[in-house]
């Protein structure tokens, strides 16, 4: 359970519940256990999210899955989500009934978003639908990370602070298109970061599959043939992380070696994958981000981040600008910049 | 996240919490909210579980990562968590903010009870550890099983009823020993019931090298030559639910046929399992059956079982005895009985 919190991270989500609650001149003793407990939950939505996504790494490191097996790491998951629950109700000490209460609610709503987001992505990708516009995009992150990320430490660190519920949701709103922002600009570090010092598993987002707005607009933008290779490959499952993978390419090897034969090659494959595609190869990757890369959509999806930063930035400006001068206020004035301009 | 909840089940956490609730006195709208969350608790558990365990059946049926995969149906089980939020929320309408806190309080204790039992038992698997004497497998039951199914819905009825936490307390304790009797009923009946209307994985237990008393009493019984071939048996993995088993099992019958050469057989074993032993074989899970068989293991955990039950039926007994009678005193009063007679 310790693995994941102690990694190097951003710690962005209890930071934002602080500076909320602190702008409005909220006390960190009030704040500060809501906020770890909001960092307890993405790091169980990250634990849960690597075994879904078949990641490898994650903050530098192998992924819980792969160090300790899909078993260990689901059931490491839900023992950090029942561990979010003493702190949320030990509150009741910290800032009374009534907040508390309130705070719950929002991390009832908070769960919910979560993962029904989650259920939207991870249907398209198994139904390989394309036919998704921007504003469907909009709001499969609104789910899958701004609830979780932005809106829910903004709302706590307000209410806590003492700001009522429609006080509190006026300015969460600032925080919806700073979460797309993010979003966005994650899925463009994921295909044009550093390999080095990335920390999670580079250009895994076309591995999976995963409806990112580059990879849509790539496609929108693509020729009629380049547009139906990409669907084909894209239609191909990840080549998983496990021996499955690996089985596979040893297979590949021998059969180019004439190791042999193609009748017992394409039975193991059939085994092994069914009758449907075979799983997505290098090569496939290499294609679709040479693609992305073609057709100018990455630019295209850092114009659509930056509108969105530059938006929040306006908002959260102007919900703050009756604050007293505060490193607080510094804080959450700087996050548009930050979303967009970040290398990890 | 219908599907599991409408499958043919017991119900029997709801039935336990509403029959305590209503024993003592208490209204059924009281009680029905928090009854219908511990069985979205149970299904959720179950849902992870069954990818924890590699099932391929639960309640006659595919199990959910069988039918739509494991990230599917890692996210139904983390949605199915976030849903039991609202009723437990809702339950300071119903029972007023003192007994739905402390519902609360009883829900989070049962949540990390249950992952520390999980987390136990899996660290027992991955170690091959087979050393644990039986109060070492009745800890591990009361946190696994004992909490969640019976603990919890027990303290639940009492404490919606009106009773105090240490009257309610007091009665939950009588369920301690029921959980043990109906956890060992369940391992029985995955190595005795009949294969037809079982409903989950028949012998899984086995193929899993679940710590059950009974393959334990059977090692302890084992001469000395079968236990170090049972160990070397459970130190071999799960075969897996996915393609590699499948691959696996072509490999060898491609190699029966003398289809594919010696070096290339043993090249492709060892690109899908590594260097570590190979996965389990029907045939060794029909030897441990066996040994479970001669050693007169089952019969042995059949005793315990009824031993724990019939505990369990006096300290309920003594504990309903001065309410007055009721359908609900009559089924607390069944519950012995019910965990080891019991056929599914």
């Amino acid at each position: 359970m310790r693995d994941y919190p102690l990694r190097y991270g951003k710690s962005l989500r209890p930071a934002i519940a602080v500076a909320a609650c602190r702008a409005f001149g909220g006390p960190l003793e009030g704040v500060a256990a809501t906020a770890a407990t909001l960092e307890l939950f993405h790091n169980a939505f990250l634990i849960h999210d690597d075994i879904e996504d078949q990641s490898y790494l994650r903050r530098d490191e192998e992924t819980l899955n792969r160090k300790h097996g899909v078993a260990a790491a689901i059931n490491v998951g839900d023992a950090m989500l029942a561990a979010t629950m003493p702190p949320l109700l030990g509150n009741i000490g910290r800032i009374g009934l009534g907040r508390s209460l309130r705070i719950l609610r929002i991390v009832e709503r908070m769960a919910r978003e979560s993962a029904e987001g989650q259920m939207l992505e991870l249907t398209w990708i198994s139904q390989n639908a394309w036919d998704q516009r921007d504003r469907d995009y909009v709001r499969l992150v609104h789910k899958k990370t701004g609830w979780y990320s932005f809106i829910a430490p903004a709302l706590a660190g307000a209410v806590i602070a003492g700001l009522s519920d429609a006080q509190a949701e006026s300015f969460a709103r600032a925080f919806v298109c700073l979460g797309v922002a993010f979003q966005i600009q994650d899925d463009v570090l994921n295909l044009a970061a550093e390999r080095d010092g990335y920390g999670k598993d580079f250009w895994g987002d076309l591995w999976e599959g995963k409806h990112t707005l580059i990879l849509m607009e790539a496609l929108r933008r693509a020729d009629d043939s380049e547009r139906v290779r990409a669907l084909g490959v894209l239609a191909r499952p990840h080549p998983g992380v496990g021996g499955l993978a690996a089985a596979r390419a040893k297979l590949d090897e021998l059969r180019a070696q004439k190791k042999i034969s193609k009748a017992a090659y394409e039975d193991l494959l059939r085994s092994a994958f069914g009758d449907g595609p075979a799983p997505k190869e290098y090569a496939d990757i290499v294609f679709l981000r040479d693609l992305v890369e073609r057709t100018g959509a990455l630019d295209y999806a850092r114009r659509v981040a930056v509108r969105h930063a530059r938006r929040a930035q306006r908002e959260i400006a102007r919900r703050v600008a009756p604050l007293p001068d505060s490193e607080h206020k510094l804080f959450l004035l700087g996050l548009g910049d930050f979303a967009v301009d970040r290398a990890s």
